[in-house]
């Protein structure tokens, strides 16, 4: 434990880095996979279980809770690790992207982001001052800057407005945010697949200063080449003794390829979203439970995996509980997708700090291209 | 662990009784409260957990896992507690009562009943001897007699010609259900409100000779009263040294009066459907967790209550996750109702060894009308 927050880079192996983030609230070993919890819970699994898939810090969603149970409430509770039952570190998001992407009648000025709930069409408002207060109130130990992210393709003229004003939010949030010994405030670098925007961007944070820098406005449709072109050099251009994170991101190859090029930190809806649409990440690909194959299959997802759905059920049962809409299928479906996730974190932490990173994602590749067991 | 079924009354408090039922599965200890697990799963809760809740024995559905994933398909796939991944004592109902309330389009004759699916309308048939081929099939511990369940209130003559039926299938159960060591069998006992009918029921279930027997024809719309009517009188018809067991009971104070008049075993989905549906029972009685008077109450449903719930959420946190829909919500308050259940069974086992049941009773019922802690 530590009073303040910290990073630590342990191991390089090209440019795929290993280490450590001390917090007063614990240790995040990276590169770290952040698993969702948007509403005050990763969608059905017990914090317990979250923990016990390795998982060392999830994000939790400004927007979601802003709206409901509400960030005053939540703080009166004794804020969101209380609320949750979740005691290790907490990421939260600033709101922007959600706000985006779900709410109604949104309307964008350089002081903020009106708009309607989608739970229950009530009017709210987000600014920098604003998302700094609700993260405050929810306890959270990264907060994220509020800013922008437009989606892709735009112009050149609308990605390089939407990223200088982002950049004068991080300012403003960087203000609001204040000193708060053993919080840690990041940055979030934009400007689409454009290089000369991305470093104008990260030159203006490096400036401002942060704890850490997310590589934002990537996973919004671009397709990997180009988040993957981005990555090349996105990265480079942020401060290296600080943690690197790339929002919303991704596939397992996604995940793979973005810390081969620097990246620390993700979080993503995937694997848990998946697990209640009955697709599974295993090493061997993806595969969807609900297909007739799987039906009589006495054989477990994956018979090297070390997850309760693997130690303890059949294809056939999943199967099963998945046609039939019970929910201990999402309940198990998503323990392993988040374990296989972690599995992945861990395999590639373990092989930077060897220096075989490459072998260890040319097996990864392998194995996936292998594909699933055949059928019986 | 025993290789052979077997029951031993181990106390006695006025008619309630307290004791242990053996099998090669392991033991169950008696006044026993069994989870229903229709279709294969404990609705939102892993088999680790139920077990976790002190329950010794569940009970699986005939009905359910005969039209999906089909009983062959089950005993193919090592039966029912492999399939499921519980190792305790499984007992199976016949599936006539669930074909009486859920399948479409019945035919009763003395053979049997056919029925549609209500799940994809296909026809099957449900006769003594394919019960006891589907129950075999599932592997289950405890298999009940097929037999026929009038809806109250029915007439006196209705209410015979039904019981008569179920006797003649029960003779023809047995017969079907050969010799099984380790398996055990039980009659149930039919006869509705009326007692002379429950006594010529007892008499023919006595004269065929089984593992034990079921007070069964009840919970059925007749109301607590006529209930508790009967047990004043049914359990006593059947043979003292084995388990009596009262079928689909049922609240809390159903148990508890249940138990006082004789019953050994029972089964309910309350507990664990009111958990999905925001219904809690606690020691205080009954609440619901959408009321807005618990949004924000930092306290847990029961303080002295010892469950995941309530060691670790606030009602506003409950509150939250039910009418936020998340899947945690269920698993939270199923969780914490079979806790509770298995809570009252503990507590009468301990208060029949004792001696003390009416003392015990009298707690019981005083705890309840103090009713749930005032709102803050």
């Amino acid at each position: 434990m530590t009073a303040s927050f910290r990073f630590e880079l342990k191991a390089t192996d090209g440019a795929a880095r290993m280490g450590e983030i001390f917090t007063p609230r614990g240790r995040v070993r990276t590169p770290a996979f952040m698993p969702v919890g948007t509403a005050g819970t990763v969608k059905a699994m017990r914090p317990e279980s979250v923990a016990e898939t390795g998982a060392d810090i999830l994000l939790g969603n400004t927007y979601h809770l802003m709206l409901r149970p509400g960030a005053e409430r939540v703080a009166r509770l004794g804020g969101l690790h209380g609320f949750m039952n979740w005691d290790r570190p907490i990421l939260t998001d600033s709101g922007g992207f959600q706000v985006m992407s779900l709410a109604g009648l949104r309307k964008l000025t350089e002081q903020g982001v009106t708009f309607k709930s989608h739970i229950d069409g009530t009017r709210h408002e987000l600014t920098p001052e604003r998302s700094m207060e609700i993260q405050r109130c929810l306890g959270s130990d990264i907060v994220m800057c509020f800013d922008e992210c437009p989606a892709l393709p735009a112009s050149d003229r609308a990605v390089a407005e939407s990223m200088r004003l982002s950049m004068r939010w991080a300012a403003r949030s960087k203000a609001a945010f204040g000193e708060r010994p053993g919080h840690a405030l990041f940055g979030i670098q934009q400007g689409g697949v454009t290089r000369e925007l991305r470093a104008e961007s990260a030159e203006k944070l490096r400036e401002i200063g942060f704890d850490g820098y997310a590589v934002g406005g990537l996973a919004v449709g671009e397709g990997q080449e180009a988040m993957f072109g981005v990555l090349d050099y996105a990265p480079a251009m942020l401060p290296e003794d600080a943690p690197r994170y790339l929002m919303g991101v991704g596939k397992p190859d996604d995940i793979v390829g973005a810390v081969k090029r620097g990246i620390d930190m993700m979080d993503c809806v995937l694997p848990s979203r998946s697990g209640r649409t009955g697709q599974v990440f295993t090493r061997m690909g993806q595969l969807n439970i609900k297909n007739a194959r799987h039906r009589d299959d006495p054989r477990p997802l994956d018979e090297a995996c070390g997850c309760p759905a693997c130690r303890g059920y059949s294809r056939a049962y999943l199967h099963h509980v998945f046609r039939s809409q019970e929910i201990i299928s999402s309940m198990l479906l998503t323990w392993h997708n988040l374990h296989y996730y972690q599995e992945i974190m861990a395999g590639m932490r373990a092989a930077i700090a060897a220096g075989r990173f490459d072998a260890w994602e040319a097996a990864f590749h392998a194995t996936r291209e292998a594909a699933d067991i055949e059928p019986l």
